[in-house]
């Protein structure tokens, strides 16, 4: 399903050309600043699985009260351009597979393919280009904990998210040795897996449209900010789909399959990662067979400077800044306001740099003595704008893009 | 600490009187109306615990991922004026002490009194005046989910408060039966409620100060909406003092200690259900020695009609209403916003009832088409008024008395 317009445009926000009363940003300075450390306010609750030493470098992450290993940093932990290892989400659905020698992964590729073939990493080095492309991963149930009324899950508050540069090689390039027969209409990612509760089910499976496979963002990685993939992150070996939800971008690959129709492996069906085609009310019955499977993720933004609880003098300028991104359909702007969403100033937007990395947005407010809140609302080059309440409903709690806020005092 | 008035207040609130634009309820029709099945939208989980038979009698509730039970309902499950035992908020620190013949309960009464007494439930009802009080309970914590940055522990929605009938004898007898010393100050509570996780801890050992224990509205209680007090709830015995957070309501009770100062029993000390007297930044370091006990509850509102999620006609009447309640403070007034509370409405409100109890507000609006996000904001007589934002942020994240908002559609 494509999303490139929020399906619930907000009544109160006509996001592009620019609503009366915003103003330019007069600042416009965008220079990424360097991180400064902030205090971790949430006490770290390490997951109930077997500890993993990988784990305690996540020194920024708030652990969600979870049987798997699943964690968010807050927002200003996102401030720099390259999200840090200690502040990369972590999403597991299950246990992780046991550490391996990464000299003995092997990359099978079967299917819908003229030839079957199998590498190992050294071999995917050697035998084709190694590209890098810097994108934003996020997963599709971030911002899950916002819903009203609430939905099953991991109650993912904005943290969910990171932008990382990856380096591997391109799936297409894979797919052309392999030979890709015309029947080919979807990949299927397997890998070893396993749900931690349920330890019976088939390993998570998931797949990609053949088209977003052979695209140029699509890779096969195996390294992560220039370093080894990390475990946590799916190393040896993982699959990054720019622009689709993390649970597009298989971890720990040991085989991709090409498939002459969707795929149907474990978390593909039902209502794992899928949205109504139709609107679902909360509570009414519904038919998941018209759900379809969320691929281009919706235009959204992040406060990360200043903090959540921040106390910044009144009547002195404040300078508000984070991070804007989407799917397919390019990022347009960012607003912000300071009062509830009564009035916006447009805020100054970094030169697009890759297509799938997020941009930077900042504005410098001055505001009066008081409470404040600040939301930041990005609107993409189709129109399509994060809605102020909430992203639609769905039964699973999927693509809530709703404006991000971050309260604090003016003192 | 009291709490008669919001430490933070919203500067776009002018609460009382009446702000401009504000509109009479031309409804007013106030009638609380019969409580309407509403399907529950979270698939109900189990606590970790041990299963108790009880819990299954709560259909209404949705199951925090807790060690120990605690579960809250949706906000339209609190239609009814007395909450209903399916929809009753479930809190607790540890597992529950094992289930005992209520003829073999006794009550112990020590400390600072001329005459230590011990009571069977049986001896309570015949020794003094059996009365009722309808009073609202809620835990210090309810609300906590919503705080930013968050904060650890139980994240409790809107939904941890409810409102009872409840039957016992008044605190204030029993202790002039036993005559209280002059040196008196402060009640202990004591109770097998031994924490789950941490079982070698002394037992949740709570109390008031003296003015609350002999006032005439704090009891202590075995019976809840006119059936015997259900363990869930701390049968056979529990404290019950209206305008208190829940966590001054002890389960179980089997010994009431009078103190020549101030509790320090389990959970009464360090930031337990204490909030700082002065302003916390997130982050920094702070001294809980000058933190206070929480006492009365701050103002605040549920919308419980329409539910989240709801689809009403456009152009046609929404009936917008629910609950306000206070802790000492009565409350004065309810508003309600269908605009991000750029305007606000004032409700009609139900003619005061018991001071403990809750108060019904109805306001009739007609919206136009879209989503929209409806906010109900009170205030009290001594002008406080719930923040727009968040509640002042601690470290704990108590006393969150955020304006409630629920998101629907106009169709």
């Amino acid at each position: 399903m494509r999303r490139g317009q929020c399906p619930r445009r907000s009544r109160s926000s006509t996001c592009w050309p620019d609503p009366p009363g915003a103003r330019p940003d007069p600042a416009g300075g965008l220079a990424p600043r360097p991180l400064e450390s902030a205090p971790v306010t949430e006490t770290p609750r390490m997951p109930h699985q077997a500890p993993d030493p990988a784990l305690a470098a996540k020194t920024r992450l708030r652990w969600l009260d979870d049987s798997a290993a699943n964690g968010e940093p807050p927002a200003e932990a996102l401030d720099p351009p390259l999200t840090p290892a200690e502040a990369f989400f972590v999403r597991n659905n299950g246990d992780m597979p046991p550490a391996v020698d990464a000299g003995q992964w092997r990359l099978d590729i079967t299917g819908e393919v003229e030839r079957p073939l199998s590498f190992t990493l050294r071999e995917l080095r050697e035998s084709f280009s190694v590209v890098s492309v810097t994108a934003v991963i996020e997963c599709a149930g971030n911002g899950r904990a916002f819903l009203d009324p609430p939905v099953s899950g991991a109650q993912w508050r904005n943290g969910a998210v990171g932008c990382a540069r990856w380096t591997g090689v391109r799936m297409r390039d894979l797919l052309e040795r392999a030979g890709v027969k015309p029947s080919a209409v979807y990949t299927g990612h397997h890998s070893p897996d396993r749900s931690l509760t349920s330890p019976d089910r088939p390993a998570l499976s998931r797949g990609i449209p053949i088209a977003k496979a052979i695209a140029p963002e699509t890779l096969v990685a195996f390294a992560m900010n220039d370093e080894p993939l990390p475990r946590l992150h799916g190393g040896p070996l993982r699959v990054v789909v720019p622009g689709y939800p993390g649970s597009a971008w298989q971890k720990w690959l040991d085989r991709l399959d090409v498939r002459d129709r969707e795929h149907d492996g474990e978390k593909m069906t039902g209502t794992d990662y899928r949205l109504p085609a139709r609107p679902v009310r909360p509570g009414d019955a519904f038919d998941a067979a018209s759900f379809a499977v969320i691929t281009d993720m919706p235009v959204k933004s992040l406060i990360t400077r200043p903090a959540a609880g921040f106390v910044a003098p009144a009547a002195e300028a404040l300078t508000v800044e984070g991070w804007a991104w989407s799917g397919a359909t390019p990022v347009a702007g960012v607003r912000v306001s300071a009062d509830g969403g009564v009035t916006w100033t447009q805020a100054g937007l970094a030169a697009p740099g890759e297509p799938y990395a997020w941009r930077r947005f900042s504005v410098v407010l001055t505001l009066a003595r008081g409470p404040v809140t600040l939301m930041a609302q990005a609107f993409d080059v189709a129109g399509a704008c994060q809605p102020v309440d909430q992203g639609p409903w769905n039964p699973r709690g999927y693509c809530n893009n709703a404006v991000h806020r971050i309260t604090g005092q003016m003192a």
